[in-house]
């Protein structure tokens, strides 16, 4: 019997998210199993939750700005203060969706579940700014996508709709930030529950 | 030399700082510190730091007292869900500093330290309703104070102005949750960031 993939919820622009994205395909696959991720905007997240950005709060932005750098420093991971932050992260997600419909899921190996890991990575190792389209094109482009055609989508109703669809059902399933988990029905919300999710995934229900 | 106390902001009403005060001593200990405890509102700090108790938004509520106790089992810990959450905690944070006035500062094996510990442990172990005059006496006298005199303390103003300062100081240093910690200077928030801090106290800044 082959085991559920881990959910695993995400924004472009959520710098916990990066982090999440360099150790959760290892944990899963240590456990036998996949990641399917799923490209939300934490500003439809943070709305249904009356919650905001952690930047956007006297005192909290200090220190999250600090504790972004020092946990991805914790991780191991290079990491790079975008410039301009946070950012609309719609049009990169949009294509995330695309790709996931076009191209086999956003499993674990999958070209959406590429994007998205890179995507994290442009943005918060070299400060790409993906909510420029010129920006987003070239980066579509270096990932070996056709870049009109990544531009043609995130300007289609049809994966804006897509994307719409992705953020009410996060919303209604109970996700309000990211980098948000489920592991057969249970969540876990945060880069710093990883402790927990390990011992999830080896023991069982605790 | 001797290497600086390792301060500890918290809440008597703070799930999450009742685990932390469960690792905090003995983590100080493994690395030749002790422990400076801070009783402070939360609702002082979440009013600087424009925030709100995290059972307060939609979504996040839920998830966060499913958090709570899990979290609780994670590290071992029995948990109870007080019958009234969050409780206004203003009253043991007095007798807190009153004790550490009077009774030999708020570290590792002071009374003020196991007031706020054995506090912790009453209100989400017992379920015991500190905000309550006649249960916060009945636990000032298990623990061994005279009752009347922490009543007295209580409604003193020279306590209430010795939280204030408290909160006051908190804030100003920083802190807008708890709970938190600073090693050196470096700040910590949250019970989940007990890995960043055995490190830093392991290896020094990183």
């Amino acid at each position: 019997m082959s085991l559920a993939p881990i959910d695993f919820w995400f924004d472009f622009s959520s710098p916990y998210s990066y982090i999440a994205s360099s150790w959760i395909d290892a944990l899963a696959a240590s456990h036998g199993r996949t990641v399917r991720r799923h490209a939300i905007l934490l500003g439809a997240t943070f709305q249904a939750a009356e919650l905001k950005s952690p930047v956007s709060y006297p005192l909290k932005r200090e220190y999250s700005l600090h504790d972004f750098a020092r946990s991805a420093r914790f991780h191991g991971l290079p990491y790079t203060p975008p410039p301009v932050f946070p950012i609309p992260s719609q049009n990169a997600a949009r294509v995330f969706w695309w790709l996931a419909a076009t191209q086999g899921g956003s499993e674990t190996g999958s070209g959406a579940a590429r994007w998205a890991h890179e995507g994290l990575r442009a943005v918060f190792t070299r400060g790409l700014a993906l909510h420029e389209p010129a920006v987003l094109k070239a980066f579509a482009a270096e990932q070996g996508l056709d870049a009109d055609a990544a531009e043609t989508v995130w300007n289609d109703p049809v994966w804006k709709a897509r994307l719409k669809q992705a953020n009410d059902e996060a919303v209604a399933s109970g996700v309000f930030g990211a980098p948000f988990f489920r592991i057969d029905g249970e969540p876990f919300w945060g880069n710093d529950r990883r402790p927990q999710m390990e011992r999830w995934l080896t023991e069982g229900p605790f």
